[in-house]
């Protein structure tokens, strides 16, 4: 029987979400809890890996077990026996053809960027960021990623061999002093947007142009786009299969 | 020369505000970095403490030195060295008749309760609650603690001589699935804000009637007044001179 689960997790205390032989993960905490309930080694397989810091309202794996029961109690058995800052939002039955990673069709992440006060409470929900910020720059230098592009520039992994992927949408909201960035695709590389992020804040103060950005896009070449944000703004939404 | 300064912090990974051996504090994290600082030890006086868990947008306190400089150099040397989870909001010079303790005539707290459904990213920043509510009922009882009152039943400190305090308005706001009640009075006794919101929640669960709550009130009995609300909703918004 496999399972698909929803779940949502605060990363600042994981070290990402991969199994790293002793630390604490997100994948090693769910299997611990699925040794409990099928009393066997349960793998869990994720629609992808998340970083240390990063958070999830909408991560999605599944599993296989032998352990057959409505998904609502298996939902309950897992969130009953997990650490506070992980809870699964949804179990359902899946054929044995879905799969978490290769079934997912696109994903939707979220980046936020406070311009306001440090508070101390938030430090590990969102990016503080205290330079002038210039959105109008930001929304035109952002509107040359749409579409399908190789964006290489913008990825730490320099191993893949493909790195075309499809941006449907990139949304930039600003309501009082907060930043929201919201990006829908097919897939996103590793560190991907928040290498985005950290060179869309370099044009909106003003270190780079719109134009600038755009050729780092075209140069396919990650050391034209040094900077990272940090992980603590960054949230997995959504996957969509 | 006393320096006044406006407080906030993320209570979780603290064990309170007080100095408590080698356990990670407030004040002991404040008091190490202005042992830098000023090069000698230096005691902190805070408006009050606060419990393992419980927030400070605005807590104050104050200290002696004979380090001289404008309170902005002084905010700016203090927060440069502090965790991420604490953050100087203010400072200001006052005189020696002035005291974080003494002089503070009231005080906000604001405890956040939500009905919604549990989100990991939230946990440690107010009580999830999942009982049918009733706000009117809830609103009802409220209305007899307005006044000045002994309160001796919503304490866990018995040994106080006085345990008659002035609370100038509660409000209780319902916005979507969240809760926050506000309480403003000429002080709170160890655990009271936690107790009463818990008491309230018994009202707004129907287990007890607002008049159930009245006679708790009078009876002056901590025991008619179990139950405790977890600390991670609670905030001190606010100490008013």
């Amino acid at each position: 029987m496999r399972y698909k689960c929803i779940v949502a997790y605060d990363g600042t205390n994981f070290h990402g979400f991969q199994v790293q032989g002793e630390l604490r993960t997100v994948q090693s905490e769910i299997e611990a809890v699925l040794l409990i309930i099928t009393k066997t080694k349960t793998r869990i397989h994720a629609s992808g890996r998340t970083d240390t810091g990063v958070h999830a309202n909408g991560q999605v794996f599944h599993f296989d077990t032998d352990i057959i029961m409505p998904p609502e109690n298996m939902q309950n058995a897992i969130n009953s026996r997990l650490p506070k800052d992980i809870y699964i939002r949804n179990s359902e039955h899946v054929n044995d053809d879905f799969h978490s990673r290769f079934s997912a069709k696109s994903k939707v992440y979220r980046y936020l960027i406070d311009l306001g006060v440090y508070n101390p409470l938030l430090i590990n929900y969102r990016y503080y960021y205290h330079y002038p910020v210039n959105l109008e720059q930001m929304i035109i230098a952002s509107e040359c990623l749409i579409g399908e592009h190789d964006f290489k520039a913008f990825t730490k992994n320099h191993h893949l061999t493909n790195s075309t992927r499809t941006i449907y949408s990139l949304d930039i909201i600003k309501s009082g002093n907060l930043i929201t960035i919201t990006f829908h695709g097919d897939g996103f590389m590793h560190n991907m947007v928040r290498i985005i992020v950290a060179m869309l804040l370099e044009v909106a103060r003003g270190k780079i142009t719109p134009s600038d950005f755009n050729n780092i896009l075209e140069s396919k070449n990650r050391k034209k786009a040094p900077k990272l944000a940090p992980p603590n703004g960054l949230y997995l939404e959504k996957v969509i299969y």
